[in-house]
């Protein structure tokens, strides 16, 4: 079973977030299953300073940065076919709504990088179960827009603290033809009938340890998918 | 209960080794202990590719890419005292043999950034635990030396599969005055007298989920220690 891992760089501010993507990683790897880390080979949209928040007069690849969470062993996005993949999991991080998509410039009115777009409507469409943690639930909102296909996703709950404004990008995922349901950091959403799973991670005020309790459960589902829809 | 936890970048090639760095905090966050994020305030020794190794022509600086493994929530070297710290834990990477020292170059020949020497000195005399994952250990043992402090370290062992020169190292560490012993991925090694915890991590072959057991292990036992010294 091999399962690609969709990162858009390697910070939480301009690309993947980090720590997702590695317990990602973790959780997979003792699940026992193949991982292929992937990523575009694109200028990232910016370059954040993570200590102060100021961007920087420099330019960064996705695929180069994301190497570095991958240890070197990534595949550009423009090499991967959904044939390839038994799953697909987007890992969190201002990455999926800047170089991914342009969720955080434009919304739900911004695009899908097309590479990205075409790799999720033919995972979505072909019944393969894909996840998206933390924020990447937009790209994948958006990516099925006009696809005919709806989906339940979560990116949070207004019901507990939240560094983001989690009723607006829920508002702005319904507005994407998507239907927003609200979650808590520890745990999952799953759309049975598109195979869509999701949770929020640093979408809310939570330790490490409570977004491994809601990436482990994302995994542990995504992979039970895959061996449900093989047998 | 706070344990300081030395980064020295972002990539394994070029600073902190991201995996040991992610396992790390969520291993000490699930024993509940607080975590403090500590990196030198200066420039990388140099930029790598991390897709193909090349050397790239641009200046990063340690403390703000570390802060991207500490989604912002990092202090610098020079404002952290031992006193701060229960605890402290380096985590590995090429970082730790550039910026932290120089052992990649000149072995055990080679410098230990003074700030990084004087922490680590100071916590050993303290009788304050440190622990250190993969290469770090060399870090420990050229701080140490002269110091009239004797260690027991690991870097791994020759008797499994690493991609590096485990016997050459650990020749290194002896003749900077401490005792290397062989040790596989996924166990640690404790020097009671000096409270000193090491783990191979992956200076060996390993996969992702072999070297969180070593690091849960070095997380619990320096935990321990730290509730021993307490009582």
């Amino acid at each position: 079973m091999k399962i690609g891992v969709l990162l858009s760089g390697c910070g939480v501010y301009d690309g993947s977030e980090i720590h997702e993507a590695v317990l990602t990683l973790l959780a997979l790897d003792r699940l026992g299953v193949t991982v292929q880390c992937i990523a575009p080979d694109s200028e990232q949209y910016h370059v954040i300073n993570h200590l102060n928040g100021a961007e920087m007069v420099e330019k960064r690849n996705v695929l180069v940065e994301a190497a570095r969470i991958a240890r070197g062993h990534i595949q550009a996005l423009q090499l991967v076919n959904s044939t390839d993949l038994d799953g697909l999991i987007l890992a969190g991080g201002f990455g999926a709504a800047k170089n991914l998509s342009q969720w955080a410039f434009a919304g739900a009115d911004g695009h899908v990088l097309p590479a990205v777009q075409q790799l999720i409507v033919e995972m979505v469409q072909a019944k393969k179960p894909i996840a998206a943690l933390c924020i990447a639930p937009v790209v994948v909102a958006k990516a099925l827009q006009g696809s005919g296909i709806t989906t339940t996703l979560t990116v949070g709950t207004t019901e507990a603290s939240s560094p983001y404004d989690i009723a607006g990008i829920s508002a702005g995922l319904n507005s994407a033809g998507a239907e927003a349901v609200m979650m808590t950091v520890d745990g999952i959403v799953i759309d049975k009938v598109n195979k869509i799973i999701t949770s929020p991670c640093y979408m809310m005020e939570a330790s490490i340890a409570q977004v491994f309790i809601g990436i482990e459960k994302t995994c542990k589902a995504l992979v039970e998918m895959i061996r449900e829809t093989a047998t």
